[in-house]
């Protein structure tokens, strides 16, 4: 009998409820720039993030007093205190504070994943600490891919590629969604030409169009940190 | 300005809603077997294919007196007259008959696309001819895969990915979705050994479970028919 625990991939938000219920762990994957923003937040010593779906659960919190990223398209929202950046969270004034973020695609999918036992924020920024802790948990696991607009992205797949490489590499796990068995397929490809492979991604020539590349070799550059945000009671906190 | 027409992928039947209303053919997709069994019926003579979504409806059909069949998780539906096994097709009892079929995954796919100006049915089977025609229209193109129980799967995803690669080659056409280039990219890394990499398939392995290696061989062979199968008022007919 095989014992192996499954490391699978899930490419959108909206594939996920033909997945859920079978992982005790879910990675959440906004590579673009929710997740690898989240990450860089916690990093620069962020308290907490409150993550929301929508913009008006966000004004809410904003008319309540509190600090709130906004981020559509791509862009800031008119009248928020900053997107998406990871850029926007190296600032010493949010140290030990509690922010509040809504973003296109990366918010909506940690909305998504809340029901499960443990959901963590994964990105090519935290990736080996995040897969060495994966590893310890030894634990059914879910990447989902935030995707961009319900569709499939190549980065984050390419992100969770990476996550069931390193797991499937330990022989302690498996997989065999045929998702899971593209997305390593196209890490492996892609991931020593993974910038020229990425020039090919629609998202990344929308965000290019914006001006943000420092932004995009930020958030495609592996092993910036070792924090692992994880979701409590509704909020992303340091493990 | 760039006046190429599009040629994109649709990984699953529940990402058509995205996708929908700027395509003007849409190339559904089942590859095991649903499509490839169409294919087959009409390469041997076959009038007409009525494809419908459930087991209920199938049953009208049955109860008025047409031949019926009826596949659900790779086995045919108990008192149906077939299922979707392409040798089921080439019978000459059905020669210039009317049949009814409902799959798991394939007829599905074709009643979520029926609303698109252009249904025509693709397969690794009708591959060139079916790609010579989509060239000879010059229209925007999506290619449907049909997925397993609404997930991605690799073999509808790298003919899709064929005909993607096909289309391009003219250099009348263009992609820019991100699940257009991964799924170019998994048909030219996998095209020379396909067979062997259908077998990471995890619907492969099912299907091979239930010793229907004959039909894997069959729809895994590339141009062994010229029809393309279309829908015209709700039914499927040989162009």
């Amino acid at each position: 009998m095989d014992n192996r625990k499954h490391i699978e991939v899930c490419f959108t938000p909206g594939e996920y409820e033909y997945f859920k219920d079978e992982y005790e762990i879910v990675v959440v994957i906004d590579v673009l720039r929710a997740t690898s923003a989240i990450c860089a937040a916690f990093h620069n010593g962020i308290k907490s993030i409150i993550p929301v779906s929508t913009i008006e659960e966000a004004q809410e919190y904003k008319d309540k007093g509190y600090l709130v990223g906004a981020e559509r398209k791509g862009q800031i929202v008119e009248g928020f205190d900053f997107g998406n950046s990871p850029y926007s969270y190296m600032n010493d004034e949010l140290k030990d504070k509690e922010v509040v973020l809504t973003t296109t695609n990366g918010t909506k999918a940690l909305n998504i994943a809340k029901g499960a036992e443990t959901v963590v924020v994964g990105s090519l920024n935290n990736l080996d600490a995040l897969c060495e802790w994966l590893v310890e948990q030894n634990k059914n696991t879910l990447c989902l891919c935030s995707g961009w607009q319900d569709k499939f992205n190549l980065e984050d797949t390419i992100c969770a590629g990476a996550i069931s490489e390193y797991l499937l590499s330990t022989g302690q796990f498996t997989s065999d969604e045929d998702s899971s068995i593209a997305a390593k397929y196209l890490y492996l490809s892609a991931w020593d030409r993974y910038m020229g492979f990425l020039k090919a991604s629609s998202h990344r020539r929308r965000l290019k169009n914006l001006n943000l590349n420092e932004d995009i070799k930020y958030c495609l550059t592996p092993n910036q940190t070792n924090v692992i945000p994880i979701l409590k009671d509704g909020k992303l906190v340091k493990l």
